[in-house]
């Protein structure tokens, strides 16, 4: 049982590491979706690991439970905590730094504070790419996108965070510190508490820096939005591509009009240069070496496509601002849904050849529990779709409360007895919790209880965080 | 503490069990290198997933001691256990099915049994590319291969095995199955326990299934054999190729001399197509998209790399013939270094930028123990170098003895302090284990170490492998 964050703790805490402690403010303690609201008896931001190692060391004595915080834009509640003895919060604001770069090697090593856009600006300055691309990137801190194994638009080319990163450095929570910077391609000297780490969310450890894979930037990309007569299409599309272009796709991602309407009503300024608006499109990115011209390949693909009927109509990029508003009409998509208010939104992934049928049969089922408007788009090419429900026009999120339950539990059961995952990128957080009790393998659950309770015997490190404490 | 597999324990056994246990073969309780000799009650055999787990369970019961045996071509001992009480085999020879093909998702699922190349085949008849490929491909076990997480030539571009391994099936050491053979790119579902499993070498749970990654076949393919200046060189090449066709470079494998001098010694029909033979050499091979020409590509390269005084000489394959000759030669090396009969081998990896360095120091410091013949090759692209230590012709290998240990430990103290790892793609098995105590970050062996008996209380998983019973 933990104790909590007394201000007598504090004062202890604060004897022993003066200056890392602040009061903890609004932010600290919300969720983008509002959806929580988190409790925090203050802030500690250690300047180092031997600090953050300080500071768990002394959690871990008076028995005191830790929420690691990073960039706090994640959406499934996993750095707030509402309930249980009161926390203390420890944020990586401060361990910001660039610990070494080794372009040669295409590796960099950063501290977990750091905002994913400065790791993107980092490796841009040494002419190097870091993949790893999601909306929240500007808030959004490395460390947590570690320790959620962030997914995002490029995973399809270049894999989730997890693919990304070649070494650790983390405090576990006896407060030793795993020195695991590592900057290896190959290593194979015992169990992987990198990808252990990795995922699970800040309960079995902090993240406090990380060795990164870096890559060599295409020589050129070319974007395009593809009208597709149907999911079915969009995949074989996808195929078609792979066929040609093995390992050259850096993104494939799936929108319904139903986006593109959501935006017409709530964004205008977005427009989209298709006519007429498409029921299902695609939007493509190649990024190609030298000696292959970037529009020919597209267009080559476009043309195979039209031969084969897996397309209906499509524009291709000619210039970098016409890519940029292509991807400025994907990326409103999420803001187009927040302006009309999910009843329920679902972050999915399915074997890729399920998806053609999820979608007709995950609309027929929720048509049993009401009306509805859909919007299903996505990371197709991972098979990760946002699956999110909304109201109908005129009516609001609100009145669906008490059916919010049930349109989760529709969705995620027909998910999972299709054999996909109910948290593609997005983790488990509290939000999941009892998703992960419901939907997740038995022996997979004892296991990682048993790892729990051997690594955090006293269960301080983001309490009821992915497993209930 | 263990009990040995009894006369008795194996009755109960086959009764419970029938037609699954046979008696234990030579090959069973050898390894490639002979180092150990292995000891074993007997074998199971089992048909199933169920049946490992019966298996399991029953030794669990009895307390005692299993070593998974897949292909037997593991280099560190971590099929064979020499000491400690006799344990049952249990060996995955009977599940060798294909449990599923999905072609348009690049998935295959497939038995731990299933011999490597039978999964390379199994995934060519799909028209894809299963591109896990290493010297012992025709009798080791994928099972095995994911233990381990072999590494092989196609690492750079595809990832060691973990990297290829979308799902698992195991049996966890308490008898329960872990169902996650999953065919998703996407799933965060708490912790990662299909990472934990894989390079575990069998001390965590036996894997019976896996759900593989399939990739599309290359449109084409060139491989040359270049001679360059210098290990420097041969990393600034990598990086010229990397700058012009990110993600296409399939392999790229430094050669030294000495590998082709002991060809000539011991295996002359295996010739080298260039004159004078070159100190420092690099076998690469290019797999690239529609549109490229694979020929001009290559010529494109060794152009440009002349240009910069990146190579001496040089080779391009223009027949599949030609190209087969030259991978002969790379992989002629290992049964050459076998014909020689190596002091010490060392299967290490360093972060890039330090190889040209840790070459001639590694020489220096080597020089002040003795006279050796020293053979350094191996997958630059990755930091992976094999390097092996021969006596001076003349001389057997016999004779040094005596100096082994103390040649082991000169290499990897370098290697460690470089950053270096001293088991990149071959695991700790029972060789490594006190390399491993040594070298192994502190945190990282408690951490391992707790995970181990939080999952395996009773140590009947592999016993003595990778960490100490």
């Amino acid at each position: 049982m933990l104790n909590a964050c007394t201000p007598d703790f504090l004062s202890i805490l604060d004897a022993a590491h003066p200056g890392l402690l602040r009061a903890t403010a609004p932010r600290d303690v919300e969720e983008p979706r509002g959806r929580w609201q988190g409790q925090a008896a203050a802030v500690a931001c250690p300047r180092s690991t031997a600090e953050v190692a300080g500071i768990v060391t002394a959690c871990g004595q008076a028995g005191v439970g830790i929420v690691p915080l990073g960039g706090g834009t994640g959406l499934v509640g996993g750095q707030v905590m509402p309930e249980g003895p009161v926390p203390l919060i420890l944020s990586l604001e401060r361990m910001t730094a660039l610990r070494g770069a080794y372009p040669s090697e295409n590796v960099m090593v950063v501290e977990a504070g750091m905002i994913l856009a400065d790791v993107q600006a980092e490796a841009d300055r040494l002419d190097r790419l870091f993949p790893l691309s999601l909306a929240s990137q500007g808030s959004a801190r490395i460390g947590g996108n570690l320790a959620t194994n962030a997914g995002g638009v490029n995973v399809l080319r270049y894999g989730n965070t997890r693919d990304l990163c070649l070494g650790l450095e983390a405090v576990l929570p006896d407060g030793s510190i795993f020195n695991g910077l590592k900057r290896l391609r190959k290593d194979n000297t015992g169990y992987d508490l990198r990808h252990l780490l990795i995922g699970a969310e800040g309960t079995l450890g902090i993240i406090t820096a990380a060795s990164l894979r870096l890559f060599p930037k295409p020589a050129a990309t070319v974007v395009a939005l593809l009208a597709v007569p149907s999911p079915q299409a969009a995949l074989e599309l996808l195929a078609l591509a792979e066929g040609q272009l093995a390992g050259l796709i850096s993104a494939f991602e799936l929108i319904h009009r139903m986006g593109y309407d959501f935006l017409a009503e709530t964004m205008p300024e977005v427009t989209v240069p298709l006519s007429p608006i498409p029921d299902w499109s695609v939007l493509i990115e190649l990024g190609l070496p030298q000696g292959v011209a970037p529009e020919e390949a597209m267009a080559g693909l476009y043309a195979q496509a039209d031969e084969a009927g897996l397309v209906l109509d499509g524009v291709i990029a000619t210039s970098e601002a016409q890519a940029a508003s292509l991807w400025r009409i994907r990326e409103s998509i999420p803001e187009g849904n927040r302006r009309i208010g999910a009843v329920s939104s679902h972050d999915i992934s399915l074997p890729l050849s399920e998806i053609p049928a999820f979608i007709p049969r995950a609309g027929a089922a929720l048509a049993q529990l009401g009306e509805w408007r859909i919007n299903c788009f996505g990371h197709l090419g991972d098979g990760n779709l946002h699956y999110n429900v909304f109201p109908v026009r005129g009516r609001n999120r609100k009145e669906h409360d008490p059916q919010r339950e049930g349109v989760k539990t529709c969705v995620h059961d027909i998910v999972h007895e299709l054999g996909g995952s109910v948290s593609a990128e997005h983790g488990i957080g509290r939000l999941k919790v009892g998703d992960l009790e419901r939907y997740g393998d038995p022996a997979k659950l004892a296991a990682m209880r048993a790892i729990k309770a051997a690594l955090d015997p006293k269960g301080i490190m983001n309490p009821g965080a992915v497993l209930r404490g």
